[in-house]
């Protein structure tokens, strides 16, 4: 008897309830307002996953070797977030509660909004450690308060001051830059590693969110996102950091968003996309054993 | 002295108080569910209506002989539809209330309200022809009843039964066609002269607004758009439609939308909405005459 | 509990047991000689099949009224075709054993010769119906027989003079001409629709075979296919040859082939292929009823 | 031993002393203001020939059975269109006193003006068909009277009152109609079979020069092109009419031109102009036996 | 009363008499002999500029503090580079005699003469820092001494030896390197800092004019360009040295070319050149308060 | 008279008996199982070359100093890799007979194995250094032997252990990284250039084959190639390693694959590629002066 077509991310293949992580996406681009397309970004990381290897010769591992289910991107309304949000928010709070990691993959930032609301409600002393080009600490934009740009300003009303550490920012207006300074950490530019580990020895054993918008890697690296910003960083500082994160960090929850495949002639972007999700699987998998 | 760099639609550089018709730009795709990009619509069409000349050998007129004032893209809230629609509907209220005819370059069709809103108040006997390979008669979609997928039912609720006559209809759901039956007049496929010609003549000199979804054309002949359908009309179809519209119809606003030039590779589907924006500029213009 | 991600074509969410029609997918084109991708055809059909309804206004039927199941696409070998159709001739063969339709969705036209002989080998009086730009009827290409631009010669082999009817090709070197003369019934250039009802009526009740070429299509409606040939057939035009034929022959297989999504620069091909293959679905599933 | 590496259009591989027709084209584009690319057609015609079979089934004749001989692009000068033209013109010139046609692939429309200029002066009774989008009867563009805007009124001051034909103009501005009126005979919006018959019939046995601007067909069918201007003319009524000219008329040289390929995202724009090619060429060819 | 519809770089919204830089491009590749589309440089400059924010977090300083006014492009000469580069000459003048910096948007690098020309006769001990990948120290080109590959012989002509330092250099044929060893004083390769410094600290406060071909740029930073040259400086390189150049050198004139967004696919190129022009902006405004 | 149209890569216009090195191309990627088209890759190495020079001022170095063939592309057969490896071992074999170096420009990496196996027939101590990101160890791949993914695996079948040393690798399953570890020399993720000089001095004089997997490359420098594999070396990186060998090392035979024009929308892996040729063609010519 032949089977339905199921598409996966890699071999991301386990049950649900024998898995430890779970991917999940979120097709939304509804408030970005330059270049859209991150609505086809965690499709496009499924079906493009095929060209490597389950093994990371970085690491030694293969994705064969631990438990992860891939429960497809959720059907969302365009038009309007706060129906979107909800719906990704009860999908992270149910994964969570069946005692997984949810790991989503989306569509533009604003979707880091509700997993951070679905586990700053279980995990009170969160932490977020932010990845991004952008500050997106704007109070509003466009006349709205729910738009990729404000994602982070949004999070830090969930999570106070000192708890949001950012790396590799390089644009924003002056106003964010000044506000960010009184209440959360950038660093600025690139990756500093050392402030990378420094930043994981002070949250020692407590929940870390980490959220990855890709247009943090340099447009060379990474030309399929909506607002390229150059002078970014390279491949592999950025792989570092996640893997190094995913080793030594209490991770709860995490996300990879912004690739806009309409916008990745070349497909560069896509693997890019695809070979950092396998490293934080590989990473935080390897960490639980 | 140097001037500031001012871009218009082809020759459209009358002063505003003195033009008879307004271009206005609607960038905005925010509740597009499928592939977006209309956003980018208005500006394709400003820019690349220079490859066109002014004249026009089929209706034998020139725009430069006419009064058109372009007024250039409004800047749109992208995460909340009716804070948009609002912010058009105003616009178009002005420019009707300054004497002039609103014509609308879109952006995803959903914008189509905002000047329906304004001119059916103040037209209580409004008319609307609507060219489209789409029915947008649903109640909602996906949780919104704010979609460009349910413009038209939110325009008959403000026009009632009989007003609404559509042409090139090849699409929607089972439930939408029959719905349609009994609420507007739906002539399907294609573009049926002999019933455009005997709308015109029942409609007489009541305002009409004329809405065209530019997907209703074959998408050999368009395909830049966010939902091509095989099956459409020709370029020369449309063209004679429209014109005989703004020749006979007395037409107290319009808008063409849905171009994504995004995915109009070759830049055909840009052309071709050019040359419909512009004969149709020249036959409501020729007509006022 | 969360469910695993099944991607099919449009609403085709039957179970295999309950299935009257199986859609069965083949990335292969490894003997593709000109422009390469057919292999990623299956995959686009069935994700972009999303952008159209499941309703179809031309016959009046909807897709989720009948049991259809897609099986995904095998993994087959590229690098030897006898190894790939033996692959696919074996699942070709299965689905007519479990009493259901097989459709095919290709790839390179090499293909078709799997369920060609599987089905040849359970219909001894299987006829061919063949929609193409090109012949297809060289004795070899490159050196090797098992190439696309052979695979109606080898269904010939197996089925005989008098058994094979084309319809609008327009290509093939002169010899191939030649030899067509004598062995099949070619109609070229267009799909005449005479000649199509005369073959109909002249088969009668005898298992049918259809093989669409999507480069039949001229190359504006269909410019996404490795070989594009000027002057071809419209959609409407094929549309209506394909809905005659599911309505009134008894079709026991069929095919539709060689989209290259990469050439598709617009998406507007991969939109013709969902809608043919969504009329094709509903013509064959309701002359069963 | 082994041989340099030969390319031509299709089978066009005769030695030029005993070819009947020369292939010459014309990387040039300098003086289009639009789009720019056309420079790159007669390389992207030559090398996407192979598409296609050397046999045609509309006419039944077959490329091998002739002597043609494709002698390449000339290296000319960007930024000087007077030194490019005399080249051009040199070239042509040589080949017509060798007794051969020359068949020019350009190559934007101005390089038409070279071998009219050979020939005009070798044929005193020259007459000039002419199928395009635009007139091209400009006295001047831009500043410069050499400029693709310009060519055909270029043609007119060597040929005269009553020589020049053109057919399929859609594009123009104002004074361009009115001048031609009076100088040369406009058959507009297509290809008017009857015009074409009747036109050949006046002209009998004098010598004629074709000229193709390919985007007189219909940016459906040949988007590929620097200003794609909607609603023109079909392949096939496109076809017809330059292989019926190619039959009946005594034509002493002809071009084709106007294909950028860089706007040509499917490469369906360059397949047709293959094709035409191909059809050009066997019916001139065979003519002359 | 509605406002025309005014585009420029960002904030760059002064009035021309208050304005301290002037913007002003030029639409021009008419020699460009390889791949062409610098024509479209600016404009896309302009638009893309919008995905930047007005604040640059490197200097600290933010486009709204300074008074800038864009011009947008002249309408050129195709066909004619005497004519086209008269008329940059001329505005260029006359932003000079304005006492403003006027600052160009190519276009093919041999807009560059123009400015020169116009800057040479006000200064006539003129320096000119020029960024590059290639010498461009031709005689002549394909025959004309007025070429985009010959620019920087031509500036040579105006200011005499030990006047032109480059950066960058990669490329060039035997001869240019040969004479360019005597004549201009060439960094190859890659920007070297200290030779930057070390030539900044001889000018003094000599005016200088700063040329960036932005070629200069390793094509994976900065594919979207007619003649790619791989090997070349990283985005932060370049950034360091222009804003440099901006806050010590006394700048009278400078412009950014040799973008082609059609060779552009991600608009990756666009953004990394909208950055450096915002860069470049802010450090000339900056030195002058 | 006139010549007929020859293309080779930039200068390499020696004729084939005096010639010392000897460019043939591969247009086949029948295997590629991933993203086709490197079949396409050497005529677009060829046909670009022209936007480069023919001097390195790298080497200081000029084609035109050398003796160099381009024997252009072999017509291969598509469906039977056996075939098309056996003509190209026989063009190797045949160019080696004639006292020449075989410079093979691909295709996917299968072919390869031609030249190496006409190679290791005459020169039994044959060693073979390969850069690329992948292993290509395996036994296997999709039921084949001749796979691009098994390529070094058949190599090492006729060279034995320790005759092969790789750079750069990333990629390959756990079991090929197990398997390389006993029979292969792999320095992996970078080119060191200290093993490589470690490399060619305990070979010294032994006869060498060099392939060149262009995937070894960053994606960002090169993401026109079917598996782009994130993390990979710069181009300096590259061009540096393979000046070395062709300066130091006795190379017999090599060869530069996986360039796929169709997915390098920009152009610039193309201009890599050419490039590296360009350095390996003056290096080996350079060491046999």
């Amino acid at each position: 008897m032949l089977q339905p077509n199921i598409e996966t991310f890699l071999a991301c293949e386990a049950a649900y309830e024998e898995a430890e992580i779970v991917l999940y996406g979120a097709p939304f681009d509804s408030t970005t307002s330059f270049r859209p397309g991150a609505r086809f970004g965690p499709r496009a990381i499924r079906s493009e996953s095929w060209g490597l290897e389950n093994y990371s010769p970085y690491q030694d591992r293969d994705l064969s070797d631990y438990r992860i289910f891939d429960a497809g991107d959720q059907e969302l309304c365009f038009g309007d977030p706060k129906l979107a949000l909800a719906d990704l928010e009860a999908r992270a709070g149910q994964i969570a509660d069946d005692g997984k990691i949810p790991f989503l993959l989306g569509g533009e930032h604003l979707v880091t909004l509700a997993p951070v609301r679905a586990l700053a409600r279980r995990y009170p002393d969160l932490r977020l450690i932010h990845f991004d080009a952008h500050t997106d600490l704007r109070e509003e934009y466009l006349g709205t308060p729910l738009s990729h740009a404000c994602v982070i300003r949004r999070c830090w009303e969930l999570l106070g001051d000192g708890r949001i550490t950012q790396f590799g920012i390089r644009s924003g207006d002056r106003e964010e830059w000044r506000w960010g300074r009184d209440h959360v950490k950038t660093h600025p530019f690139f990756v500093d590693m050392d402030a990378l580990e420094e930043t994981v020895r002070a949250i020692g054993e407590k929940p870390v969110y980490v959220t990855v918008d890709l247009d943090v890697l340099d447009p060379s690296v990474f030309p399929g996102t909506g607002t390229p910003e150059p002078g970014g960083v390279s491949f592999d500082e950025l792989r570092r950091a996640v893997t190094y994160l995913g080793e030594r960090a209490r991770i709860v929850g995490c996300d990879v968003n912004e690739l806009a495949p309409m916008l990745d002639a070349t497909g560069a972007s896509t693997a890019a996309a695809c070979k950092l999700v396998r490293e934080m699987l590989l990473a935080i998998a390897g960490r639980k054993r």
